[in-house]
């Protein structure tokens, strides 16, 4: 059964969101290890429970950064790519960056006024949350091209920083950016800590996802992969700035995940880790070079901490993150690594 | 007067070449610096002579690396971006990533037959000089598409690679990637070394160029933005690949390169490196920024050394690296700095 929101809409164009400013998260970080050897001695993934999934990403780094090791993978070639949306952080039952540019919308109305009486917009300024949820994916779009384009850059940086400090998930009554995975922060550390490189590979928005990458993952904007627009230069007073247009350069959901990898990083990473289907081309892209590869799935299984969806093992389906039972057996036929966020995470967020 | 190859087919495209297998370059490097002042005091950019253009950069670091500085620059925000043909290397008088298309269409035709009595390869298999030389716009852009397109991701790499180890320039006889400006790497160093991201922002292919900017210039390949094509993923025996394809994602010239650096990059430069018309965007955006900024343009006027070309100054306009006097006269007006190979270099190449 479908959603409120059809996951294809969602996929495949400019979405995402997130975030507020209070540091709290990084006052559960553990410093960054010095070595593979040193962090799983002295307790790297505190967050994570003992058993395979945490096992599999401490082996993946032994055997990748030990120069005796078979598997030893240069510093150079040391890539790791995540997923955003169900794999750092909350995207249920809606994507952040969707709940943005709904938030958008009286803005670029009062902006335009003649939108007023046009739909979406229209039934958007409503309020009414069931209509909003049936928009069409045709209506979505208008939308998001709507909030996402047709201003300067630096325009559209300032406007998503102030809603970040601003808006507040429905559940959790927090920042967007405080729903960040605890447990995922410190793989990203810990595969930092021994010489990767760490991107997000996101079918959310680039520009987006890069106004809160450092503060929040310690991820620089210029290592954030996503769905993107084409900018034009222009001048104004003299003054050169670039003006986001309505033109998709790549839309980094699927296959477009490894294309975007090659765009954006030239190489294929060594680990790789999403929670849905729009993941798995990525994941096997990983997966078909040679020496080691560590391959991970999200999977939400945690209703009372977080979110119960997916098909596999009999979770219902649901409108965001669609893990199918395919991508599951793929999985365990190729030996990736199936995350149980209920057995997996002692953990989930750092505020707990 | 235009010359044997319109600056606007090869701006447009994805051209540009390289290499060798010889590590000569590095016996000529000095170390990293472990900061601007002890880097000046201990002879960074020992192939620069004394005067504007060498204190400009001593001066760029200083004010932006000294925490007591109002200039300071932040870490994570210190980019320099550098355009590669006649900025990094030699680029007459035809860019080597032509000479590598020209070369590779015998091959083509070896695989497509019917190609052999089709123009433009016709007039290529010939090998009169004057007549390739006279070829057009749309006739390159053909051999383009043939040699650059088509194939795997990794075919194209082991292509360039091989191509990089025997051919040779036609004045100087040696590997392409042999014609590297030295004071250049060692700016590239300098900077580095004082905690600069340094990027290649070339109209070149992005792709031809990432082949060897790790093992000449110390850059990887994520660092490198460049006129990009579309791949497409795909499955072969089972296995995951990338098809380069004939649709063109960033043309990664004038305009062109601040798009580039906001797609790849995410933000501005802090300083940029460019020779020609092509670059002028790129470092009037760097420019437009606050506070430390760095805008240089190599100027082509050492005849003996190297080439003479470009309308500044009185000296003869040539077919590539068009430097406008509109440019120079920008360039005196903004106060960015022009240098003189001339007289602001002491060694050109690393094998002098």
């Amino acid at each position: 059964m479908q959603g409120k929101l059809p996951r294809s809409a969602i996929d495949r164009r400019v979405l995402h969101s997130s975030l507020a400013s209070l540091p709290i998260l990084y006052r559960f970080i553990p410093p960054e290890p010095a070595s593979a050897q040193t962090a799983a001695s002295s307790g790297a993934l505190p967050s994570w429970n003992d058993g395979p999934a945490k096992q599999a990403i401490l082996d993946f780094v032994r055997a990748t950064t030990d120069q005796a090791s078979p598997k030893f993978v240069l510093p150079e070639e040391r890539i790791a790519t995540f997923d955003q949306d169900g794999t750092l952080w909350v995207e249920h039952p809606i994507y952040s960056q969707v709940v943005y540019c709904l938030d958008r919308v009286p803005a670029v109305v009062e902006k335009n006024p003649k939108l007023k009486n046009v739909e979406p917009f229209k039934t958007v300024l409503s309020g009414n949350r069931e209509a909003i949820a049936k928009l069409s994916l045709p209506d979505l779009e208008k939308i998001l091209v709507a909030t996402l384009t047709g201003m300067s850059v630096e325009e559209f940086n300032a406007e998503v920083k102030k809603w970040l400090t601003t808006a507040k998930d429905s559940r959790w009554k927090r920042p967007h950016t405080d729903l960040i995975y605890q447990p995922m922060l410190e793989v990203m550390l810990y595969l930092r800590g021994n010489g990767f490189k760490t991107y997000i590979v996101t079918g959310g928005g680039q520009d987006f996802v890069r106004v809160y990458s450092q503060r929040v993952y310690s991820i620089p904007p210029e290592q954030v992969v996503g769905t993107a627009g084409a900018t034009k230069f222009g001048y104004k007073d003299g003054k050169p700035f670039l003006t986001k247009e309505p033109k998709l350069l790549l839309n980094d959901d699927k296959a477009g995940k490894p294309e975007g990898i090659h765009l954006m990083i030239g190489q294929p990473p060594h680990a790789a880790f999403g929670n849905s289907d729009g993941d798995r081309q990525m994941l096997e892209y990983t997966g078909a070079g040679d020496g080691a590869r560590l391959m991970m799935l999200v999977m939400h299984d945690d209703a009372k901490r977080e979110y119960a969806y997916g098909p596999a093992q009999g979770l219902p389906a649901s409108k965001v993150g669609a893990f199918s039972q395919a991508l599951y057996d793929e999985a365990k036929k190729k030996d990736w690594t199936v995350i149980s966020m209920k057995n997996d995470w002692k953990r989930i967020f750092a505020f707990e």
